[in-house]
């Protein structure tokens, strides 16, 4: 099912506009060291599906934000997003050799480029979110999107998903410590974009709290097609090699629930999904429409 | 020259102090995921210098600042540091076996969680920038705060330097480049330290100035000292092997100027930081007295 038109050209405005602002406050290439800001470049401009920004952008405008106010909680989300597939990718982690269809960062470039990379995008996302020249928002404001960032990127979020996900390998997690597993290393950092841009939006206690439950189904139904898709999946689209986690012994949806259970569920989260924006109006649509996307993707 | 009495008790109290706080605020060692969490620990807790605590602490209370606003800030910096050593021995940087007299994270646990050490220690000095439990301060200073520590980290600092450091390997850097390089390594977050310690006491702009002046001395010092202490020490005492900058081919002071004038230009700095002191009066004789231990130490 291909997105709604209203759909694709909101998919395509917010990718412009975050790839357009990533572009703008990513350091220039030509500054020294030049190798270290070719790298960082390299590994976030180009063909990413900006789910997060997207999902920022979303929840803004269904709590009303101005678009121009989401710009720098979309990259950071973004930025973020790149650094921790810039190191999961490395020999040491998963040893991922192909990533958004191109050589990994430490492929094309080294080792230990890639480290610097991932750190230096990490550290950038708080910068921007910090930064003055960045967004018209209140201190208080920026001091709360900055936690949220921080925790769903620490140890109680992403950072600790992953370290998860690598103790899991050969053996068997269970179906709730793989939910948890993907609740913290994915679901933490797609519920932050989501709440992210509801803060932006000056969203309230009652609208933030709904809306992070819909990232939260939203999240493991992203994960599950992304199981799906792995096993089914063609390289040139998906970026990667199919069935790579299937060969590296990953724990997956899809070897767990075998693939039709595994499509009944991401349904039944989008329905959940779906149910969490029931005291919204039409200004949540693109949610609605985002979360039908995503359990549909063909990437 | 060992500290004098005053200043040896301030050390001792502001690492006690620090430690204190790092043991509160990072995740205990038995929630999951526990591995991780107890190399965190692992790697922050223990015989480090905190030198970079003890200035937020020193320049907090030359501005007047409460130490209780400075707890956070002194956490901050060393966690940033403490993951940049983490990251910096990796096998792809400088492969390091020795750290602090310890075995190096990567030595004790494993590359993977070295590398997630690493960024979740990162992540964690903004969190507790930005945390709500952690710190009487205003919501505009917590920004600028996180402003000025997340430029020091990022590619205009700490990353960058290590980049330059990186790229410098087996090549002859003339003197501009390798102070450009320290400059950009230790000194962007010495420098922090002093800034945040600063701006904790709500500094004015002069102050602020004449403090980034005495931090940036400070900060060469403090490397070229090390560099003296490489070429000369006792691994037990400065808690590496000694003489392995040189081993690697890596650029030093020493290297490049010779003992005698290294140590000179060292005194040299120590005095340049101490005239950027005039305008304060006893409230920074701390200030003063560690740079004369900076340049004096033996470890």
């Amino acid at each position: 099912m291909p997105p709604s038109p209203d759909l694709a050209e909101f998919l395509d405005a917010s990718r412009q506009r975050v790839n357009a602002a990533l572009d703008r406050w990513l350091p220039p290439a030509d500054e020294p060291p030049r190798r270290l800001h070719e790298a960082m470049r390299y590994s976030t401009l180009g063909s990413g599906k900006r789910l997060r920004p997207v999902l920022v952008y979303a929840a803004g405008s269904a709590c009303g934000a101005d678009q121009s106010v989401l710009d720098a909680p979309a990259c950071a989300v973004e930025l973020i997003h790149t650094y921790s597939l810039v190191h999961d990718d490395l020999p040491a982690m998963d040893d991922d050799d192909l990533r958004r269809g191109r050589p990994t960062c430490h492929r094309a470039y080294d080792e230990a480029t890639a480290v610097l990379v991932g750190d230096a995008l990490q550290v950038l996302a708080f910068e921007i979110l910090a930064g003055n020249e960045h967004m018209v928002a209140t201190d208080a404001l920026r001091v709360q999107m900055i936690r949220e960032l921080a925790v769903a990127s620490g140890t109680r979020g992403m950072a600790g998903g992953q370290a998860i996900d690598l103790a899991a390998k050969g053996s068997k997690l269970d179906l709730p410590r793989l939910e948890y597993m993907h609740r913290l290393k994915t679901g933490a950092l797609i519920s932050a974009s989501v709440r992210l841009g509801a803060l932006a939006g000056v969203a309230s206690a009652g609208q933030l709290d709904n809306l992070a439950q819909y990232a939260d189904a939203v999240g493991l139904a992203f994960q599950i097609r992304d199981d799906i898709l792995d096993e089914e999946g063609d390289a040139e689209i998906i970026g990667k090699n199919p069935g790579s986690d299937r060969a590296s012994d990953k724990p997956t949806y899809t070897s767990m629930l075998g693939m039709d259970e595994a499509r009944r569920r991401a349904l039944q989260l989008h329905e959940a999904a779906i149910d969490r924006l029931r005291d919204f109006g039409p200004e949540a649509d693109l949610l609605r429409e985002i979360s039908g996307y995503i359990v549909n993707r063909r990437r």
